[in-house]
């Protein structure tokens, strides 16, 4: 797939059916916007992969896999590439894996420009070097005009979880400390305000981003960091009500301790939403042992995912399974699980 | 994910978008459509796994993945979850490796009726106990009416090639024997005839089938098998062009000598459709040195999906990187590889 010296034969703007039917309207396709810029190794459909980490006793290999349907594709701070290839690694290393190696699964609708292929293909190359992953085989499939909108993208990630390490919610202990990475909602208030429905003007981006590095980096901070979620769909209060339920924990956070930009803040309020709730996607929360925390605490802040890092609150023996805010009036509410949708189509 | 013992909650007959908003009523979805019927060992999005061949010195990882959006979702013989897990085992398999895990992920439009899904569920855990994989880890989307059609998977396929074992398609040499596993283009004429468009009667069913197993019998029988290829979109004329062009060897192909039914021939004779040209779902091309051919074709035929397995041509010195055909009437075309498509939406 890789023979660059060929001469380009892609002379379309638009992709049509041809482009998905399994011949060479579709190699050509493939060959030039795909192949060309994601260079894998082989001819074959199949990636083959060696990494030394893997064969090491005791290793384990993780598997997650996130399919991406975000309106619009295009957003300030990122496209539907950037959230394709960061939701998979942050999926991988929230688990404590280091990420190796990404699948793409691309379905097309009859239609969509090329040129924008190509930039949402760009921001896959840039986002895999940064995040220090290697997209290493993927599919193409082209439906009808309407069939899909636009465009979709499927991401696979395999990576490593070295001997010993073991991340589990379940293990989160009344006591330990709760630290996000940063401020909250900006991924959703972001692609809220892009869809232009409501003629909100702002200067917001999606936080989309890479936590793969700043994960290693806690980790050799705080070696015994019980746990990590990314906050993405349902944001922060959905992952900690997960993490409560699975550890049999109550979770106490503290209003006041949230990281926010005003910017979201006065959005949530005009509109009634819950920054709580809102899509993340490049934010974490973690717990560990309250004798690491400080540390955990200064690697994060030293890196640049992680310099609004802040401790929001502890795990309890009481209530498990509920999630509790102290909020700024020195009331307590519960934090319970989104029960349908707050905003759709946010990744 | 595993809690078999909470009480059903999911009320609803069709999916909605609060199905997809990372709430309570997503979390329901999953844990009794999916969760239940794939049983994933842990409760985080990522599955960790471990298996001794992958730490034997010399073994690789392979990697693929697919994305399904046929339609009709159900046909004759299967439904998309059925191609889903059979179209990434095999491209797993036909690259050498024996396929371990798969991961899955729905993109699923609003109203989808629940008891479609977990009808493709099922397809889906039996197919992945009949190929001896496990289906690891998913996710699931939910889009507005309109934003897809009804339902599209995405597999991706992890496996393990052997130490020492290496097939591709550049292995090909002049004289090597072309063995085809069954019948050419039973699932493109089945998906043709249930689209309905065309007021069809037939008894076809798609060849959709797992060739893991088969794949393994053959390289213990033709131990120095060159490379395989499912002849899936594009049907076999495509992937003995792409052998052709990734070994720069001429291939001549036998017409009187390539299995069909004499339903699909009929089939493609009113309609005009070319039989090399249909896509197989559970069809593989293989190419064995001569002197390994018997012995290869012996140990397909003793299995059920090689039962009609036969040798249809060979690779040449002439002509490199094309296929051409030597017709019943004794004449020789040249089998070009598709140009656009034959049909949309087969897999």
């Amino acid at each position: 797939m890789n023979d660059m010296a060929r001469p380009a034969r892609l002379r379309d703007t638009r992709v049509t059916l041809s482009h998905g039917g399994g011949g060479r309207a579709m190699r050509d396709l493939i060959d030039e916007v795909f192949a060309s810029a994601f260079r894998p190794d082989g001819m074959e459909d199949q990636a083959r992969l060696t990494n030394a980490a893997l064969a090491e006793p005791g290793a384990r290999l993780a598997m997650t896999t996130d399919s991406f349907v975000v309106t619009p594709l295009e957003f300030p701070g990122g496209d539907i590439g950037t959230l394709a290839v960061c939701g998979t690694v942050n999926d991988l290393a929230v688990g404590g894996a280091k990420p190796l190696w990404l699948s793409a699964a691309f379905i097309i609708e009859e239609g969509t420009e090329i040129a924008l292929l190509r930039r949402v293909v760009a921001s896959m190359v840039a986002e895999a070097e940064r995040t220090g992953v290697r997209i290493v085989t993927g599919d193409t499939k082209v439906v009808g005009r309407g069939a899909a909108d636009g465009l979709f993208i499927t991401t696979t990630g395999v990576g490593v979880i070295p001997p010993g390490r073991d991340l589990g919610a379940n293990l989160i202990r009344p006591g330990d400390v709760a630290i996000v990475n940063g401020v909250l909602g900006d991924h959703g208030a972001t692609i809220l305000a892009a869809r232009g429905d409501l003629a909100l003007s702002t200067d917001l981006q999606s936080d989309c981003q890479g936590l793969g590095h700043l994960m290693e980096a806690v980790i050799a901070a705080a070696p015994d960091t019980r746990a990590a979620r990314d906050a993405t769909r349902g944001g922060l209060a959905s992952a900690l009500n997960e993490m409560a339920q699975a550890a049999s924990v109550g979770i106490e956070i503290e209003e006041t301790a949230l990281p926010q930009r005003a910017e979201v803040a006065g959005m949530c309020e005009i509109l009634g939403l819950d920054p709580l709730y809102l899509a993340n996607e490049g934010t974490l929360v973690l717990f560990v042992p309250e004798d690491q925390a400080q540390a955990a605490l200064a690697a994060m802040r030293a890196r640049p995912e992680g310099a609004e890092a802040a401790i929001i609150g502890r795990a309890l023996g009481d209530h498990p399974g509920q999630v509790r805010m102290r909020t700024a009036f020195g009331g307590s509410r519960i934090v319970d699980m989104l029960v349908g949708e707050q905003l759709p189509r946010i990744c």
